[in-house]
């Protein structure tokens, strides 16, 4: 949605279009599946050229081809508003079962790809959403959750405990800050890593493993992918980050996409 | 789209939860497949109540539930502008093929489901996709091409004209004109004809049969649902519609969705 997910001042078409399917690719990758087919729909302004469709188009066909997906379909309205482009995704199953936020057992270990925080420098328009790996988890490692982060790190972490309804405890030295958290954090005077637990649009998997699991994931996949451990599911529902010795209420609450 | 396919002062919420549902449903019935799974977004302007997304909801999946399908999935955003809904609409192909826009065949009929025009005074909001009809149709009568009105009898019809690179004589006196087409006419001054050849939104079929299957579906299919023969497809490229002893030539041009 114009004006919500993107900054018309600051957004190119082929960005737009980028983002409009990657961050529905993201969804996917959360649940470990290969995405396939997509349709588009899209509420177009008045006066809209010709030429920034084409490239929303274009760049939305590059962004699905590169996972091997397809736009099959869609439909076009005028909007006497913002642009509004929606893509539903489908999938085949294959031999996969999609893994859900339900599964998270105590003692399982929490686990992130990439890093966090300041998406809203750049990254929030240009970014692999992690298909490939959500599919390799998948197939090879069966986490017992997945999320992708779209609304903050600590916000998606509650969404899998409320599924799940079990605790945790986060290790805030262990969160992988990114760099432009870190520049974010200079300009609003807050700690990198309240960029790093609380931004939205990392559009990083975040996803549960039993102790096991997890110890041979860490071991085989660093090659390939990032992959760092921050916490623990606890027995107890309680939901605390540690930082700096201090235990702190995990706050499930929101992040509103603006840019 | 809210300003565009429903006026917020006259719609209720179960009439725009009902359209968005059934103009989808509709363009299934086009191509004469069962419709089975949907999938709702949602771009949601600030001071919604949730009352009323509630009522939205209810009438989608009653909409849906009519025809035995369901809503299975979608995704919600907050709108800087208007409410926009999208829906996206799979189902399984059985033992049926799709029925396209480019089979029409010289020589012919042209029919139609239901009436025309005037879909503006209430049908619009309020109708019945004619997805029966069009999956009986496919099933057993195989039309040569199949559209479902949306933008006007004679732009669609014109529309299974370009794809099948074929011609057409549509007789203005056997179309069925709805008695909301005359109560139209009465305050635009038009004909009634015109509107039923011209306003959108009527959501019934238009498709091409040969003349022995158009025999067959006339004497047979009368009992369950309206069909009326409307014209021929023409062995060269003429586009004509006769009417009080003229023939003047037909209109691609457009209906542009407002209400």
């Amino acid at each position: 949605v114009e004006g919500v997910h993107w900054d018309p001042q600051e957004a190119r078409p082929e960005q737009i279009g980028a983002k409009a399917v990657n961050r529905n690719l993201s969804d996917m990758a959360a649940m470990g599946l290969e995405p396939r087919w997509l349709l588009v729909s899209a509420a177009i302004p008045a006066g809209t050229s010709e030429s920034v469709l084409h490239e929303i188009v274009l760049s939305m066909q590059a962004a699905a081809g590169r996972f091997n997906a397809s736009l099959v379909g869609g439909d076009t309205s005028r909007s006497p508003g913002p642009l509004v482009l929606d893509v539903a995704v489908i999938g085949p199953l294959g031999s996969c079962q999609p893994v859900t936020r339900s599964g998270a057992k105590p003692g399982d270990r929490i686990l992130v790809t990439g890093e966090f925080g300041g998406s809203a420098l750049g990254k929030h328009l240009d970014f692999t959403p992690r298909v490939r790996e959500g599919v390799f988890l998948n197939q090879h490692y069966r986490p017992s959750a997945m999320i992708d982060v779209s609304d903050g790190l600590e916000r998606d972490l509650c969404r899998i405990l409320d599924a799940s309804q079990v605790g945790a405890i986060l290790e805030g030295s262990c969160i992988p800050v990114a760099e432009a958290a870190t520049r974010l954090a200079q300009r609003t005077g807050k700690d990198a890593i309240e960029h790093a637990l609380r931004d939205g649009e990392d559009f990083e998997l975040l996803f549960t493993l039993s102790p096991e699991r997890a110890r041979s994931l860490l071991a085989a996949a660093d090659r390939f992918f990032s992959v760092t451990d921050v916490g623990e599911i606890g027995a107890d529902r309680a939901r605390l980050l540690r930082w700096e010795g201090r235990e702190i209420p995990l706050q499930g609450e929101g992040f509103d996409h603006q840019f």
